[in-house]
């Protein structure tokens, strides 16, 4: 008997070069399949760094890796809230997305000090593919993976539940929102994770989130300014605990994201 | 204007573990394509990787990379022969193919103590995705690669020219033979190699060859054992040029196979 074993399949695509040489990064994702879906999963990966509002990739790596059967089974954050309800007038922004973020991340208890270094710090860099590890108390970088940072891997949804969760709460199942969903998810599930910032480094989309597991996730429209390259995923951490552990769960522990509706 | 670059793409697959962490060695391929052709290659690679007759992988790499216009464009090894017609009568085979392979490389002016000591290097590894580069006045190996060997890159044939060769020739145009052929075609083409022993690691495939300038390819059958899982390329090369440009040019420059008829 074949043991139909699961498999994650992860992507990163840069321009001028690859990321070791110090390339842009273009695109990333990462997935999770059986066997007989690993040809339509590539391709989406595929088509997914190929077409990147980014730009045209010159480098690509697509790897695929048999993992472990312990997965984790995780439900989506649940809260989902659309911040822009609060803050938006007909069509006027009452409030900056950054402001509107900031005070989120206050109320979740992260001081404002370790906020504004937080964001000084990815601020130094001009293209990363993965988050910048931040004490939520001191406002130090956790993790000491310079522009590269933590990319968390192994997590997808499972079967259609994306697709039913998005039916339910009446919002497009589309791509972007399926990735961000699983990735809060993920992430927010650790108990060393007490928030998560993140706004897109796509010029053409504006909108960001926090996350947490008390406030759930809270989609937060008109965060950065149209044709900005620049994006962001901060993951603000109790430092008591072990960092090792933490970054090992982000990275290489299997987790699928469930709903039942 | 976009100008339509090339792009190189190259896969390799290995199971209990990627190469790196000593899993055995599955499938490999390299192709070159322009970017519109890139998924329709992809998905050839990605194929070719999941459906070895060598097992399952439980580890692929897909990679592409955008490779400079400045092109070698090679022709075919000139002569083409079924060495079978010499070492076959009816159904019996009068010489086992290493014996005939031997031989050929012998004609070719590879002493026998060469080519005893270049099959005993290779003999030591289980599984290789690359090829060994044997001095062949002396039998020292050139590379320090180890099991990883040195896999030639950056080669395909041009449109179709393939099978316009295959067809010229009454070969059937498989993929099996497409990809020797490129390979013989860009290592012989380089005027450090005298010549080139290979057969392959699939247990299925018992056909190998020998190839040179002279020589041209020189497919034999028989070579090895239906069921063994050890393949083989050597390089058999001059120790006086420079091995380090020698490599470069194996790896890097990009080469394409074009046959006129
Ligand atoms: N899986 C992840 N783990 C950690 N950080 C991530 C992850 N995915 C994205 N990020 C970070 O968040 C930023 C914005 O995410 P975004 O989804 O726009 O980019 P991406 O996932 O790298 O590529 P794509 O735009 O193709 O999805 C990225 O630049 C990266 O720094
Ligand atoms: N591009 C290459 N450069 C150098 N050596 C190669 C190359 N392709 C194959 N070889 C060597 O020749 C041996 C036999 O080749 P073969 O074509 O059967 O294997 P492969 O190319 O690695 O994978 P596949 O069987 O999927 O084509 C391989 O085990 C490898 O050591
Ligand atoms: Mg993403
Ligand atoms: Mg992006
Ligand atoms: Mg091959
Ligand atoms: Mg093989």
């Amino acid at each position: 008997m074949v043991v139909d074993k699961l498999y994650n399949l992860r992507m990163r695509a840069a321009q001028g070069g690859s990321h070791e040489q110090g390339g842009t990064h273009i695109s990333g994702g990462e997935r999770i399949t059986r066997f007989s879906n690993i040809q339509q999963v590539a391709m989406y990966l595929l088509e997914k760094g190929l077409t990147h509002c980014k730009g045209r990739p010159d480098f690509m790596q697509i790897q695929l890796e048999s993992i472990p059967e312990s997965v984790t089974y995780v439900q989506p954050l649940e809260r989902w809230a659309n911040v822009e309800r609060f803050v938006k007038e007909g069509d006027t922004f009452l409030k900056e997305g950054k402001t509107v973020a900031f005070q989120l991340l206050e109320i979740i208890g992260i001081p404002k000090k370790v906020i504004d270094r937080a964001v000084e710090i990815v601020s130094q860099y001009s293209s990363m593919r993965g988050a910048v590890l931040i004490d939520a108390h001191s406002g130090k970088r956790l993790d000491d993976r310079g522009e590269k940072g933590v990319r968390v891997s192994r997590l997808d949804w499972l079967g259609n539940d994306f697709e039913k969760w998005a039916r339910y709460y009446h919002v497009s199942a589309n791509s972007r929102i399926r990735e961000a969903l699983a990735l809060a998810a993920k992430v927010n599930n650790h108990p060393a994770t007490i928030a998560e910032l993140c706004w897109s480094d796509d010029p053409d989309y504006t909108t960001g989130y926090v996350a947490s597991r008390k406030m759930g996730y809270q989609r937060i429209e008109n965060i950065k300014t149209y044709g900005d390259e620049r994006g962001c995923r901060i993951f603000f951490v109790d430092g008591q605990k072990d960092i090792r552990s933490y970054i090992n769960y982000l990275e290489n522990q299997p987790v699928l994201i469930t709903w039942e509706g």
